[in-house]
C-alpha cells in the first residue's frame, strides 16, 4: 500500500513508531501494536504501528526517528505492508505462559529490546512476567551476558580490578566515597561507577557530584584510573547495559524490580571487576527486610558471579535505620570527607573499612579490616579521594567549610523525653526530597540522634535543610504529619504499631536507584 | 512550574498525554509514566507525562485530546505541577503481588481504565497479572459488574430475554445466524450482539453483514425488537463494556484472554439477558483443547452467570474441525440462509436445534431440541431471519444466488487416496485470511469434504475463493506449505505426527473475536 508521510515532531524514546489511519490499518490487516514494513528508496524499516481514528486516510505518521532512518520528509510516498513481529515476542509469550527461556530466546529478547522493536505493551508483559515467575540462574546468567554484550565496555589492563556495589535502600549510605579511597590507597584499582536517585534523596553520583565532575566518559575514566587508579563516576551515561536504561522505563512505574541482579552485575562486568564485594543493607523499612532474604539474594549474588567470572563476596549490613547522621548530597558529600578526616560517624566508618577489609581478603591479604583502618586512620584514604578529585576535574583542596549547605532550615526537636526506639528510613528519604533533595544539593536533614540514644523534651531529634523557603515549608507541614522518629520511656508506648482502619494511607514505596 | 503549550497533532486514543522536555521533568521530579496536573485558567487536568530530549525547554506538548479538554491553544501558557498516580496503580501493584483485589479496587481500576488515566504500560502489566495470578470468583464478579456499570444498557420491558454466545475458536460457525431465527420464531426476545474476527475470517457481525445492516445504535436495535423480537448486529460501537474494548488492545499483541468471562458476561447483562446458553467448542485446534478444560470453563460460567443474576447453561461442542463446510463471510452467510431453508449441511442444523432446544428448555419447556427442529423444518425460522434482515434495513427477498462470492477461484484436489483424518483449523483460518477474509467478504474456503469421508486421488478437497488475484495466489503458495487436510488409508501413516527439530515453526495462534 502507498501512503504519504506526514512528519510528527515528536520522539518516542528510540521507538519506531508511525501513525496510520483506522480503515488503512485494516486493509493491511494490522491491529494494535503489529508491525509493519516501510520501504523509501533502497532503505526499509520495521515500525510499530499506533492507529488512529483522526489522522487522515492514505496518509503514514512518523516519528522523528522513523524519518531520520528512511531519510524521507513530508508529502512523499512509501510503500507499506504488514510485517512479521519479531521472534522475541514469541519469547516473551512463553516468559508469560511461565515458560524458562533458553539463551538464544534471551538474546534475541535483549537485542530487540535495545534496538527498540519491543513496543511497551510487549516490555511491561515481560517485565511483569519475569517478577512473577521469578527467572532461573541460567536465564539470569543469559540476561547479564545479553546485557553486557549490547553495552559498552571498559577495557582497562590493571588486574585485578575491584569493586563494590550497594543494593540500596538506606538514606545517608555515602560508604562508597570512604571505601574507594581506602582500596585505590592500598594500591588496588577500582573504577567505581555509581547512580544517581530516582526514588531516593541522593545516590553517590549525586554526592560526589559535589565534589567534583562525574559525568566522565569512558575515554576519560581510563585517563583517571591510570593516574589515580580509582574513580567515582555516574555509570548513567556510559551505555553498558543500555536494556536496562529501557528496563527501568517499565519498573519504576510498576515499582518491581525483577532485573536487581543482571542490571548490577552485566555493569559490573563491563567495568572488568574481578572481585566485587556487595552490601545488601537490612532491615525492615530497607528494600531488603530480613536476614533470610538477604541470605537468598547473597547467594544469587555469589552464583550469578562465578558464572560471569567474577568473584563476588556479600555484606549483610545494618539497615535499620540511615548510615550517619546526613541526607542529602552536600550534607552527604561533607560527612563523607569528615569521615576520611578521621571526624566522622563511627557507623559509617566501622561499615566502609568492614566492606573494604573485605575485598582486602578476597585478593588474598590476612586481617582486611586491620588494613583498611589504619589507611583510614593514616590519611591515606583522605590524600587518595583529594587525588580522585582532582583527576576528575574538581578542587583538591576542598575544604569542609567549602561545600554550601541549603541556608533555609528549620530545627524539629523531641516532644516528649525518652529513648529513641525508630527512626523511619522510608520518611526520612520522603522528607529530603521533599526539602528539595536531590535536585538541590544543599537540600536534605542533618540528623541529632541516632537509634538508642536518650533525649530530652526539647532536645534537637534532626534539622532540615533546603535551598528554597517553599520546599523548606513543604517539609515541615510534612514532618507535622510523619511520625519520622519515635521516642519511648516505656515499653508500653511499644506495643501497638498501629491500628486499622487508618487514616493514613499504607504507601508502600518503592527504592529505585542506578 | 509554568509552560507554553505547544500542540502535537496526533491523539493517543483517548489518553490524557503531554510531552515534556528531560530537565523540565526533573525540575518537576517526574518520571517516566508520573503524572501532572495542568491548569489553564479555570481547568484541570491530570495527564500522563512522556519524556522528550529532543523536545524544548520551557514547552509542553499536549495530545488532540488534552488540548480539547483544557480548551488550551498553542503558545498559551499553563500551569504545571507533579499530580499523584490514581489509587488504582497501587491496586494493579497489588495484583502483580499476587493479592486478590477486592471489589472497590476494581471498580476503582475499571473507572480508570475507561477514564483513561492508566498508561499502557500500567494496562499491560495488570491484564499479565491478572493471565498469571488468575482471578476470583469474586474477582470475576466485581470486573464484570464494575464493566456493566461504565458501559452503556439496552432497556427493553420483554421479558425473559435469552441469548447465546460462543466462545469462538471454530471457522465457518455460523450457528448464530441459524439459532436467534428458531428462537424469535417461538416468541421469544433475543437481542443478539455479536463480534466482528479480529484473528479469525469471519465473525457473525462480519457474516451478518452480507445480508443486512449490522452497524445499529441502542435505539434502533430497540425498533427492531419491538417489531420482530430479535436482532444480530454488531456490539461493538455499542459501547456496552468500554473497558473490554481497551483491554483487547493490550490483550491482543499478547495473545493472552485473561478477561474472557467478565468480557462476555458484562456484554450479555448490558443486553439485559436472563437466560443465556454458551457454545464451548472443544478440539484440538479449538480455543479449548480439551473436554476437561470445557467443563472448568463452564462451571466458571454459569457461577459467574448466577452472581449476575442470569441462568446461564453451557454447551461442549464438536470442534474438531470447522463447522458445515463455508469459511468467510459471504460463503457462510450463503450456508446458513441455505441450512434455514432446510438444505444446509447437518452437523450446522444440528448444533443450531441442539443449542435453541437448550434455551427453550432452560425457560420450561419440554424436548426444546424437538421444538427447535418443527420449527426449523415448518420455515418459520427462514420467515423469522428475513423479519429480521427487513427490519434491520435489508433485502428480506435475498435470495442464495443474490450473494456474491469473490470471483477469483482455486480447486485443490487431493494428491492421494483415503480417508480424510484431521481438518485443520488453524490451518483454514489461516488460508482464509490469507485469500481476503474477512475484509474482502466473497473471499473464504468452501470444503468438499469433512472428517471420516473418503476421496480418491485428484478428488475435489476444497475451493479458495478471493476477490483479487493476489490475494488467491498467495493463498495458492500457503497451501503448498501448509498441510491442511489430512488423507490416510493407513493407520501407519498417522504414528509420527511431527519430527522436531522440524523447519516450520510451531507458531501458536490467537484467537480473538468481540
Amino acid at each position: 500500500m502507498k501512503l504519504k508521510v506526514r512528519t510528527l515532531y515528536i520522539e518516542a524514546g528510540g521507538r519506531p513508531i508511525v501513525v496510520l489511519n483506522k480503515e488503512d490499518a485494516k486493509s493491511l490487516g494490522i491491529h494494535a501494536v503489529d508491525r509493519i514494513e516501510i520501504k523509501y528508496k533502497d532503505k526499509r524499516l520495521v515500525a510499530i504501528t499506533n492507529i488512529s481514528t483522526i489522522f487522515p486516510e492514505g496518509y503514514i505518521g512518523l516519528y522523528k526517528e522513523v524519518c531520520e532512518q528512511l531519510k524521507v520528509s513530508a508529502g512523499e510516498e512509501v510503500d507499506v505492508k504488514a510485517a512479521h513481529r519479531p521472534a522475541s515476542t514469541r519469547y516473551i509469550q512463553a516468559k508469560i505462559h511461565g515458560k524458562r527461556l533458553l539463551e538464544h530466546e534471551i538474546k534475541t529478547i535483549i537485542r530487540d529490546v535495545v534496538e527498540r522493536r519491543i513496543s511497551d505493551i510487549e516490555l511491561s508483559a515481560f517485565v511483569t512476567a519475569l517478577y512473577i515467575h521469578g527467572s532461573s540462574m541460567n536465564e539470569k546468567e543469559a540476561l547479564t551476558k545479553a546485557m553486557v554484550e549490547t553495552g559498552k565496555k571498559l577495557n582497562i589492563k590493571k588486574k585485578p580490578i575491584l569493586d563494590k556495589h550497594s543494593i540500596g535502600g538506606i538514606p545517608g549510605d555515602k560508604t562508597t566515597i570512604v571505601l574507594v579511597p581506602i582500596v585505590a590507597a592500598a594500591g588496588y584499582t577500582i573504577p567505581k561507577t555509581s547512580s544517581r536517585a530516582i526514588t531516593s534523596p541522593a545516590g553517590t553520583a549525586d554526592r560526589m557530584e559535589v565534589l567534583c565532575p562525574v559525568n566522565l566518559s569512558l575515554e576519560e575514566i581510563k585517563e583517571v584510573i591510570s593516574k589515580v587508579n580509582a574513580c567515582i563516576v555516574w555509570g548513567g551515561a556510559l551505555d553498558l547495559a543500555p536494556a536496562d536504561d529501557l528496563f527501568i522505563q517499565v519498573e519504576y512505574p510498576l515499582a518491581i524490580d525483577p532485573l536487581l541482579l543482571p542490571s548490577i552485575i552485566s555493569k559490573k562486568k563491563a567495568m572488568g571487576a574481578d572481585y566485587v564485594v556487595i552490601d545488601i543493607p537490612t532491615g525492615r523499612e530497607a528494600k531488603i527486610k530480613t536476614i533470610d532474604e538477604a541470605h537468598e539474594l547473597a547467594k544469587e549474588f555469589i552464583e550469578l558471579g562465578k558464572r560471569l567470572g567474577m568473584n563476588i563476596q556479600c555484606a549483610i549490613t545494618f539497615g535499620e535505620q540511615p548510615l550517619g547522621y546526613a541526607i542529602g548530597p552536600a550534607l552527604e558529600a561533607k560527612e563523607a570527607l569528615l569521615t576520611l578526616m578521621g571526624k566522622g560517624p563511627e557507623d559509617l566508618e566501622e561499615k566502609a573499612i568492614n566492606l573494604a577489609g573485605i575485598l582486602f581478603e578476597m585478593v588474598g591479604e590476612s586481617n582486611g579490616k586491620k588494613k583498611a583502618r589504619e589507611i583510614l586512620r593514616k590519611g591515606l584514604a583522605e590524600r587518595k579521594l583529594r587525588e580522585i578529585i582532582e583527576a576528575q576535574g574538581g578542587n583538591p583542596k576542598i575544604k569542609i567549610e567549602d561545600i554550601p549547605i541549603g541556608r533555609e532550615k528549620a530545627i524539629i526537636t523531641a516532644a516528649k523525653e525518652g529513648r529513641i526506639v525508630w527512626i523511619n528510613n522510608r520518611d526520612i528519604a520522603h522528607l529530603a526530597r521533599t526539602a528539595g533533595a536531590p535536585k538541590d544539593k544543599g537540600a536534605g536533614i542533618l540528623l541529632n540522634v541516632k537509634l538508642g540514644d536518650y533525649v530530652k523534651k526539647g532536645d534537637k531529634l534532626f534539622t532540615i535543610y533546603a535551598e528554597r523557603l517553599t520546599k523548606l515549608e513543604e517539609a515541615i507541614k510534612l514532618t507535622e504529619q510523619l511520625e519520622v522518629i519515635g521516642i519511648s520511656k516505656d515499653i508500653r508506648d511499644l506495643m501497638l504499631i498501629e491500628r486499622i482502619p487508618t487514616e493514613k494511607i499504607h504507601e508502600k514505596t518503592f527504592i529505585l536507584e542506578r
